[in-house]
């Protein structure tokens, strides 16, 4: 197995050589699709359970909408057409035929043209609100509370696997209220909900804010989103909750009748996190080695090699492992113990860094007359020997503490990185020699965002929430400022 | 609340109705797609993740693979290119622009045609054995035993919810095999935990067997399916497993080196259950009040319905009924408190028949004085008062009672309708007087069974499993045949 190029000397191609070697994922046959393998989806679902579990515990339901969107409701919504218009793939015909040239191949049937394009969905407002339309007259029907588990396509130019495919897969919530107070603190509930999720089960630390008008999902008065920093020093964001005012309502026409009997448009929420989550979980905890896997994520939480010369010493070590993992399995932790007599131990030392299994336990012939056996750690490559004797209570309080080390880990990287600045020349030499994010004032004006992207890749993050405020002047235009913003490069 | 039309009035009214009354899903504004409502999508994920459990403990792994599949890759395997080709949704452009002539409209940029049009996935052999030859190189790399949960989009002219529908949601299994008897052990494995699945967990009885050449899935060399009857004599082919031989491996080129170090096609399997066994779930227990719903697969397994006057009473009553609901919870049920004070407790009675909820609790005033509740079955629609002692233990039973009894009625409606005929004319006359199953000699070709088909419309089902042989006559040829098959009107 050819190592991994390391971070330091190429962090992309790190990236792109990690998943593809830990089994994650890897580019199809269909440009910018990816295949999600089944490792890498194993860890998907998990996320995409934890998720659910906590959607259906704020009273979200789940359903299903239509793939294809219809022309005519795509650009209802003009902001939000506009937003996704270049983007998109359009089915225009429903058969195909023989190719009378060649009967061996197909072309498209000419006479099965549609009548109406068909758009594969960016995103589902459209279909929803059309939909929507039907299910609201009073106030009695509201609020209503649906999740979307989903696949949809984007067609971008420049793909990478994970963090940026034509086809994810994702989760987006569609809700309808009656008030404007009450959507927004639906939209608010949510990002509570994500940035939960992100720090407490991916052991992900992220910075909760507000995105400026220029950097808004297409269609929406508000977008909240949590940030994470990659250890590269560039920002991922790592989920949206948009506040959607009435716009989506006025574009589909959705009234409903007040408690007071006035007739009133209805107020939207929508909220997503997808695939991309897998390149944070990723960048965010791996090393040169491999994966670094939190263990609510990991599909084998604990792995078990034995260490053996010979049939009858191998014999003597499946007996003390199969005890171990029965144990370990009673306390429901996944363990795998291989010992598959194929691979040396170290190929499958190698193995599990590689695919990030956090707890490896190695039992040799030393082990068996001391009864103990090597307990290794997969995020500090430390080793230890521990008694066999409670190694099952042992181990459930180290995947724990693993998991808190990882996230204070990723905390103390992330605080290490934030840098306040005051000036723009400070502004460019920390992008440029430090990365991460940078809090800086900002004049508020789209005109001194675009400057600054324009003239270092960096962006505005988010306007943090709870921001202090604090007097100061902007990097570039010099006018007052009331409080600083997140820069950073991003993904 | 309107009534449903009756099964015996109209079948195919009272379905449509019963799908949309209750709650289930309803029709898209994009021809032949559905919207899953949340109490339909509810049902369905429990069918899913009790499958996918099925899956895992059979050895599968979940992945995900493009909805997109390139033209070329399409049409490699001819028989089922042939089989798609008339019915997929065919992406041709990847961008929309604003229309000259009408800014606010939005027109398909001639620009930006893609080289090569991609397909959605109607059935995903083409894209995952495209892939599966960079996994194959050895025997050791087999078998590869995959399932994909995803959507699919077959271009069906007349669509019915659920049943037949442009866009469905479905697993399928697609493995691979180093040998030919391997693969037909995984087509049967799949077989019989689909069987076991709609029988032990859905309540549907079914038959197990094999589809004739005809009725085969285009690009396999063995087709096996389970087949189930609705109330209206008709059968629904509930899930099909497919033993697809080397026919997929030689149009992508899938080789392996076996044990002796020679070089050889793989061998393929690949199975699939949808949305459509929504529509068998509804078709084989509901009645004229609504849905029935096996225990096994109800969102809400037992509702409260307090029936009282004025706000004391109420809250008397809230106090039982919330102990009740606690004791039931304990127990893993799920339980609906209804004491919303907008409907009267005939509405509610009305409601959760129509939901198919299994078991209701009424509370009333007498009930308060003599600690007791009235208890009553969906499936059978009787009543009886019950102590309020034990009262969670008597509801856990009985609800197993219910699921016992809901596939034993189901079974002796099908085992009443599979009729034996020795003649066209018997054939006819049951056909159209009684329907169901009909058990039949055949002559074994195309050409009866075609005729059969065109003069009736009923086809053959499928050859079942461990057939007894029976020396007889076909019914048009009169040619001698050595077993029956099950013919019958499907949808």
């Amino acid at each position: 197995m050819a190592k991994l190029t390391s971070r330091a000397e190429d962090y992309s191609k790190w990236y792109n050589e990690l998943v593809v070697k830990a089994d994650l994922a890897e580019n199809s046959g269909v440009r910018g699709c990816m295949v999600i393998k089944p490792y890498g989806y194993a860890i998907w679902e998990k996320m995409r359970d934890q998720m659910d579990k906590r959607f259906k515990e704020t009273g979200h339901e789940n359903a299903y909408f239509p793939i294809f969107i219809p022309k005519s409701y795509f650009e209802a919504e003009e902001q939000n057409a506009e937003g996704f218009a270049k983007e998109c793939a359009v089915v225009t015909h429903y058969r195909l035929k023989a190719d009378p040239e060649n009967p061996k191949k197909l072309i498209v049937d000419p006479e099965a043209k549609l009548e109406e394009e068909l758009i594969v969905r960016p995103t589902s407002e459209a279909i929803i609100w059309s939909t929507y339309k039907n299910w609201i007259q009073s106030y009695r029907d509201l609020p209503i509370l649906i999740n979307q588990w989903a696949n949809v396509v984007r067609w971008e130019m420049r793909t990478r696997l994970f963090l940026r495919t034509a086809e994810f897969l994702w989760q987006e919530g569609h809700t309808a209220h009656a008030t404007r107070q009450e959507a927004i603190d639906e939209t608010e509930q949510m990002l509570e909900v994500y940035a939960d999720f992100a720090e407490n089960f991916m052991a992900i630390p992220v910075i909760k804010g507000i995105k400026t008008a220029s950097e808004r999902f297409a269609g929406a008065d508000e977008t909240y989103c949590i940030e994470a920093l990659m250890q590269d020093g560039k920002a991922l964001q790592a989920g949206t909750s948009h506040f959607l005012g009435q716009n989506f309502a006025k574009a589909f026409d959705v009234k409903f009748t007040n408690k007071e009997g006035k007739s009133e448009y209805a107020w939207a929420t929508s909220w997503g996190t997808s695939t991309r989550l897998m390149g944070a979980l990723i960048m965010t905890h791996s090393d040169d080695l491999g994966l670094v896997l939190p263990p609510t994520l990991a599909p084998i939480q604990v792995v078990i090699v034995p260490i053996f010369k010979g049939e009858e010493q191998l014999k003597q070590i499946d007996e003390v492992a199969f005890k171990i993992q029965k144990q370990l399995r009673a306390k429901g932790i996944s363990v795998k113990y291989d010992n598959n007599e194929q691979n040396k131990p170290g190929w499958k030392f190698a193995e599990y860094e590689l695919k990030g299994v956090p707890v490896r336990i190695a039992i040799g012939a030393r082990d068996l007359e001391n009864k103990t056996v090597e307990v290794a750690r997969r995020d500090t490559l430390t080793k230890e020997t521990h008694p066999l004797e409670y190694i099952d209570i042992y181990v459930e309080e180290l995947l724990q503490t693993i998991q808190k080390d990882i996230y204070n880990k990723a905390l103390s990287y992330r605080e290490s990185h934030i840098t306040k600045v005051d000036s723009y020349d400070e502004f460019k030499k920390v992008l440029e020699e430090k990365g991460g994010f940078i809090s800086a004032h900002w004049d508020g004006t789209p005109e001194e965002e675009e400057q600054i992207k324009n003239e270092t890749k960096a962006t505005i993050r988010c306007i943090p929430l709870n921001n202090p405020l604090e007097d100061g002047v902007s990097l570039i235009s010099g006018k007052a400022s009331k409080q600083r913003v997140i820069f950073a490069k991003s993904y």
